[in-house]
């Protein structure tokens, strides 16, 4: 990779969390292009943290743009909607400098592959149950890819699973433990420039209905409803700090183990780990997302774990910015990017 | 309405918002006071962001203190209490300048209309049902004018109904379909100054009873509890990224239907739509409320949301009082002011 | 007790709100100094604002450093942790300058005591019943000490009552009405340097499993669970404007209270009352915490309440290192200090 004669662009794709990324390399002194559709063009256009928007017909087109985006000195930052709008492959082959290792990318996608690198990490996670075997507990049935939590079922026995087994026909998943407890998302970001670890904030998710039948009581219920999981939005938390030294050192287990699994440069930036707490503050890892969540969307103008850093707002997004920024001063970009085809030539 | 000479002063009731509306003045360099009754002067007189407090007997004493009030220069902020304590007629007959069109409250406070309204901004809204048709779906039972959601009652069949209605004796209400989903405040201010909607802040409510009902096991809750949903406070919230532009877009219907069917001023400066979003993401606004509402409090220090747009903690309240103070300097204050009888004549 | 001629260090225990005292320290320009145990020590030294971090072997080692840190001129700021870790004699008879008064210790561990304290303050209290007199209510079944809420069982009638207490067989537990409500946890400070009582921020915890039964439908409930009710974490609030005039004389009473019945210091600084507010909006005060609580440390980068007395982020650590500072240089530490046995010699 050639060094970088001029400032980078922060680049992403208009969803999920493009506006904490662009208002983040704003902050930083960087500038923001973010590519969109064009039913959600008039949005980003709406905010002047937003730089440039550039239109696609549809994600499909995106390749059309790449040289453009190679152009002007562009870093595509992923988020969670990369996987779902242009698929693992694309998103792979993106031919355009990329904040990440790509190679996380089949790690994080493949629950079974997701559970291995857990286990390297001697993380602890719910009980897996194979197809055949049966279940002698509730179980949670999860397709593979990011859903936003639509599509799970809660079955409570062998009885449930077989009628819920049965819609499931061609599509891959996976029946895990269900873990009575509350969930928390922690948010944590790997720089690498300055060799850190750091717990940037911690949410959790706002999903339809499973958050609004419990204000309904048993007499309404009856008959009424199976639970369903859509993510819909956030709410913010803070952990009880005893269990902080836990939850750094599990972040930097899972850090050591990617990098003995899945390339030497392992995974760096943001990811989340999603998980189960139960009565005895046991913590139950139920996904690795190996880069910034929507969660983090709640922390645009700071977070009480990010202030115990820095002195200045620092969401996920801008701490990214940061660390592109700091890169790029130190001649060090390649450190974090992951080199697309055309550079390496 | 003569140019106003001399800086507004920003005035409201002491209740509701009032804190944030007095430290949003403040903070955008405007005076302020506060106008309350004997047991919460004491509330006001302790917050160092209060610049005057005057009390008044009761509510009902408000025309005696108008005079006094056009005489400082006061300009009133209006929020969720105004109706609450003062009733729509002296609400609407206040002879002081007014932030806000006053035209509105009638659609606000009347279901049929405000029904009208987000038919007219083609706002999805839960099904009605007429009182003599019986119901086919859980219902919500809702009497007219802003209770803080006291007096809600849930009817999951018509032999509920029934029962229910008989306690309604000689009150309006409506039946509304009980969407099934989690519920949502989104928090817009429309800027006439600068034509541009935002969306500030999200929150969802904290209803007594219905939020602490879920933790309580079903063999605890027999026979134990009808839901109510008395709103005791707040607590932040944030939205899918993919649902801002329908959100957007939602806003903007809103205000476009208020210049048709209201008057030619419209709804400008802050508003929220009150909505369930179900498990398909789909959107059903259930109440606008047309000024500002008491989610905003959370906010007093910053929202995510907020700071996209503005370099500075930006509060609801805030940004009325920026509303006001671009308007006074640019001398166009009597294009988001109601003008009272008075300084008509 | 002597002038103190150089600054003071704030110290604490390495645990529940230390990184929040810590980073308060900073802000207001005092040093800090954390003591805590091997497992934690990474945890501390991993943040740059910690100064120091003194590992002791075990938290029954504090006696062994207590000559160190008066060397240092430590004053130690106590949080929920430290009854916990030390134990009630231990922390009490810690011989380092101490914020706060040490003789409130008695009266916040002893239910009873408690009890009478909120009586005194004519605060609202749920029903206590004796264990021989039998339920007509359901009752929460609740144990001596801060146990972060594990513990708590829940009993809907007599026979279920019968069936805990075998379990609690030498354990001193009260028999507390439960209230059908939400709960709320209110953060106060009074300052003794301004003479001012400040609302700071409010929170609800976050408690597994209690927290996350709501989302199972009741099929799915059925026989699966007793509610139990650790803490976990916590999530941000606010509270109804107009229940702010209540909540200012409940905390005034509470210290008007403190000073007649515990000693003429009475209570300052942090403290909390807890409590649950029903549909008709009473408020019953289920627990006083004489301390920081844990909840506030959703509040390091500010809060809503803060915000409306303060023009920095205010969290509750940074208010007790503002009041240690600001007394200090008006050479009155020995208001807010309770005096160790070492210094009074």
């Amino acid at each position: 990779m050639k060094p970088w004669s001029k400032k980078p662009v922060i680049a992403t794709l208009g969803s999920h969390s493009a506006l904490q990324i662009a208002k983040g390399a704003r902050d930083e002194g960087l500038h923001n292009l973010i590519v969109t559709i064009p039913k959600s063009t008039a949005l980003y256009a709406r905010y002047p943290c937003v730089n440039d928007v550039l239109e696609i017909e549809s994600y499909g087109a995106f390749p059309s743009i790449e040289k453009k985006l190679r152009a002007t000195n562009a870093i595509i930052v992923p988020h969670g909607s990369f996987v779902a709008y242009l698929g693992l492959k694309q998103h792979k082959e993106m031919n355009v400098a990329y904040f990440g290792n790509k190679n996380v990318l089949d790690w994080e996608f493949d629950r079974r592959k997701q559970r291995k690198w857990m286990e390297e990490a001697s993380i602890v996670v719910p009980k897996l149950f194979s197809r055949n075997e049966g279940i002698d507990r509730p179980v949670i049935i999860k397709t593979f890819g990011a859903a936003g939590g639509s599509g799970y079922m809660l079955a409570k026995n062998n009885t449930d699973l077989k009628k819920y087994i049965k819609k499931m026909a061609g599509k891959q998943y996976i029946l895990q433990e269900y873990i009575i407890g509350v969930p928390m998302y922690v948010h944590y970001f790997y720089s690498v420039m300055d060799k850190r670890l750091e717990i940037l904030s911690i949410d959790r998710r706002y999903e339809s209905n499973a958050d609004g039948i419990g204000r309904l009581p048993i007499q309404h219920q009856t008959g009424l409803l199976e639970p369903s999981y859509t993510v819909v939005g956030n709410s913010p938390l803070s952990v009880r700090e005893s269990l902080l030294p836990e939850l750094y050192a599990m972040g930097e287990r899972v850090i050591t183990a990617s990098k003995n699994l899945i390339s030497p440069q392992g995974l760096f930036g943001p990811f989340c780990l999603e998980m189960i707490i139960d009565e005895r503050q046991h913590m139950y890892t139920i996904e690795i997302s190996a880069r910034i969540v929507a969660g983090t969307n709640l922390f645009i103008n700071g977070s009480p774990y990010a202030d115990l850093f820095f002195d200045v707002p620092m969401s996920t997004g801008r701490r990214i910015a940061r660390e592109i920024s700091v890169a790029y001063k130190r001649k060090q970009l390649h450190k974090i990017l992951h080199l697309d085809s055309h550079e390496k030539k």
